[in-house]
């Protein structure tokens, strides 16, 4: 006895106008791409003519299993759907289906549309009329439902029903506003289903201004509606949509939702579900929310006391379900007992062992070196340094005697302003002091930058070590400024790659964003020297 | 016919087990001011004898209006309540109110704390007993109550049946794991009442390992709780607490609670909501959420341009409260997404006003610039700027003709590494050329990088102009890497402000980091000189 529920994603639709955030087509392509191999049923890529980026992504679309779906309005008051231009870009993106909002609340009709209730019906149902025709899919978002529903049940539901008859196949029942509680909405939904519009057409989409979008879909879900919206991390305008990374796991483990649905989700898929967060944030460069359920570093955190003795006897006594199925992990804080034997498994992920001694000075310089700043959960490479030293196991490699970097910005013959970036490093190896100075002009003679000109002097020449480093490649730098302030601290991180397909990241942390680079690029190195 | 609802906020003792956080003594008393000024009704204060700096806070607790709360657990097993040293230590607290944690799931009784179910009612029973016959108040938190009795209901309901008839005054009924949905809390709930435990005896406290802490609160007050637990910003183990920040709003705001509850909340108090949420990630030195539920910067954002415009005729359309009720402020952002009547209310905010082709003009310039990178919803001053210079308004003040920023790391006298940035910065005002050079050192001898040493240089002598920018002070920098890979585009947001309290942002983006913090130096430069 399961229901089909389906999952339809607007993290590039809605998840884009979230306050800060703000795509490039390939984002766009790399999201989708993500959210394809999650499971979701339908993908709305943004609103094409509306929006340069978003025209350029429907432009070369991303195959995907999943429905690519683009988003749009009714058509205008006084022009058929036929000759509406916003309509007509929204069709040209060729996808095969169509999602378009409109209004279903008297107010909003008036007061923002300002026409009348009997145009806006016609608008609804002849803009979804001429979609079908079109032989698309066609999907109805029913801006304001709830609060119009509240205000004037008879008209909003007339709304939904011309659109319903007018071909729809999903009627979206969106609480724009955010404001209406869970019980509520399982309430009109129930009407509204009892009104005709059978539950497997309707859809929910939720707001998270009272911090309910999640209660307010699965309200939904119990009342009857089988589609939901939702955006990854929980992006969206205000306060966020809901959370699509806390609906997925929710609905394919806790009941009565596990037993009685089915999604489109491969059960097999949902420990990629940490990294899938993980890598919007990366794009957003958005520090991932260390309390957010399921995905959260915190997430299947212990810190009491009582907490932590009960998980060692049995997880289940504090956790709602095992981490690992959402590719999440226990963590009992370093200070705890747990501490150590937490980073025994770490050290042997790295090859390494120790006494219980060197474990307590490993461990009381990496939460040392975190006050400060550093991160090492996220630069695995530069946390094995610190164990090796420890340890005795990192010998003498190189020594950095010293380094300069200069940028420069002059204006050239023509009066165009043209910036250069200059690194000098000079190394002891081998018993010898080697200078090695770069540019860092790219393929079309653009300027890219101190850090990488540092990047490049240091590998450069490092006497008979060359040989060893002269495959790896920088592949990402993220900067982080870890205090507020004009004194912040900025930490470093810097991702590598060689041809033997290793991959590696280091942190530095310092006031002056170059020097922290410069401790990420040699611990980047050192590491290289070891592998 | 209202029903009064009892607040209690554990921001002290279960907020204090969110990863990161140890709040010191005088944090505590500061903490317990603003929650008592807000109006809750309990604050529990920690648990004295477990933790130094509760035990301190306790030693001189602050005059509160609010009942203050010491936290322990019910005796052990095999001793007195009398004599159990653990009980003891939260006694000696003084308090009027002590709220004691025991189990009402077998499983727990078995597994975690190794007695036999007799014993651990007897425990609830004979502590509950003893706290009263010590003229206290007695609460007592039912850990695991609805994982105990979704899986042992007769013993769970015998477990807070002790603690009622030994005289506990609120029994509150904890879903530990804050694995369990709003839906079974309110089920459970009603079958406790239907059990013979009133529900004026009830109080609910939830966790968000679902993000339904708030709804989950919501429903027990449907099904007849009345009393409500939470935490300030919603800190708390793992996931985090019910957020009161967000529960206090929509009891005092939202239907059906607001016209059928009373609190200890004063309305009039209510717009203090945002200051006592920022103060408290003041504290924490953490970044305040953008997006969190009435108190968030972005919660009163409208970033689409639909909304923007609609926003313009009337607020409520698109906001579910006026955000002024909690203290906070609507803000139409510029940006991508945004249509013309946005950009006209957001040049209306600058003084500023353009004719419908000036406003077009603009508006591309916009788009093109947010496509290479630039973030104007999150840089005004930078946006002003464009549109200045668009409508004709951005007078010639300087010109840059060059500048050098160099990095240089080497070893001192004693073999120590020091690092010096310097910054040669050339401009023409007032039709001479002026050249000024700035390290980068702070008060104590540290160096803060080039992008500081470039600041420094740059407002050093802007000739008869430096009057004008002397009292301009960086407060804040951010660096965003918007592409991914080596060739990423960096781009930085720099936060200033001036003695008359104006604070502005500006934005710059080139693949050179220090190029990048140049542009929006330059801004920063800029905008001052125009306000």
């Amino acid at each position: 006895m399961t229901d089909r529920l389906t999952l339809y994603d607007t993290t590039l639709r809605d998840g884009q106008q979230t306050q800060g955030v703000q795509f490039s087509a390939a984002e766009k392509r790399e999201i989708a791409i993500l959210l394809d191999t999650l499971g979701l049923d339908y993908i709305e890529g943004g609103w094409p003519g509306a929006n340069p980026t978003d025209s350029e992504f429907f432009d070369a679309p991303p195959a995907t299993s999943a429905r690519l779906t683009a988003f749009g309005m009714t058509k205008r008051t006084g022009r058929s759907a036929e000759n509406d231009d916003t309509l007509a870009a929204v069709m040209n993106a060729g996808t095969g289906a169509v999602c378009i909002v409109g209004k279903t609340h008297p107010f909003h009709v008036e007061t923002a549309l300002g026409v009348t209730l009997d145009e806006n019906l016609e608008n609804i149902s002849k803009s979804i009329a001429y979609i079908v025709a079109q032989g698309r899919e066609a999907l109805f978002d029913a801006e304001h439902f709830f609060d119009g529903y509240e205000a004037a049940p008879a008209y909003a539901t007339a709304c939904v029903m011309a659109a319903l008859e007018a071909g729809a196949r999903w009627i979206v029942l969106c609480d724009t506003n955010g404001g209406t509680m869970p019980t509520r909405i399982g309430a009109i939904i129930r009407a509204v289903i009892a009104a005709g519009i059978p539950g497997e057409r309707l859809g929910i989409h939720t707001h998270n201004d009272t911090e309910q979008a999640v209660a307010g879909s699965l309200a939904a879900i119990d009342a009857g509606a089988r589609q939901v919206q939702g955006t990854l991390n929980g992006l969206g305008e205000r306060c966020g949509n809901a959370n699509l990374t806390t609906l997925i796991p929710t609905l394919l483990l806790k009941e009565p939702y596990a037993s009685q649905y089915l999604t489109g989700i491969d059960r097999d898929r949902l420990p990629s579900l940490l990294q899938v967060s993980r890598r919007l944030d990366d794009i957003l460069n958005r520090v991932p929310r260390r309390e957010a359920a399921y995905v959260g570093a915190s997430a299947f955190t212990h810190k009491a006391g009582l907490h932590a003795s009960a998980i060692a006897k049995d997880p289940t006594t504090y956790e709602h379900i095992p981490p690992e199925t959402v590719g999440n992990t226990r963590l009992v804080p370093m200070s705890n007992q747990a501490g150590l034997s937490n980073l025994r498994t770490r050290l042997a992920d790295a090859g390494l062992k120790g006494t219980d001694d060197q474990l307590r000075r490993i461990l009381s310089r990496v939460k040392s070196r975190e006050d400060e700043g550093y991160s090492y959960d996220v630069a695995p490479a530069s946390f094995e340094l610190i164990a090796r030293s420890e340890l005795g196991l990192l010998p003498d490699m190189f020594e950095v005697e010293r380094y300069r970097v200069s940028v420069e910005r002059r204006r050239d013959a023509r009066g165009a302003a043209v910036t250069l970036s200059e690194a000098v490093v000079v190394v002891q190896v081998d018993g010898e002091k080697r200078l090695s100075v770069s540019e860092s002009l790219d393929e079309v003679g653009a300027d890219r930058g101190p850090v990488n000109a540092l990047s490049k002097a240091l590998a450069k020449d490092l006497g008979s070590l060359q040989d060893r480093i002269a495959d790896m490649r920088l592949t990402d730098f993220r900067v982080r400024i870890t205090q507020g302030g004009t004194e912040a601290v900025t930490r470093v991180l810097i991702d590598h790659e060689d041809d033997a397909g290793q991959h590696w990241t280091t942190v530095g942390v310092s006031p002056n964003i170059v020097d922290a680079s410069f401790e990420a690029l040699i611990d980047a190195v050192r590491w290289k020297l070891l592998h």
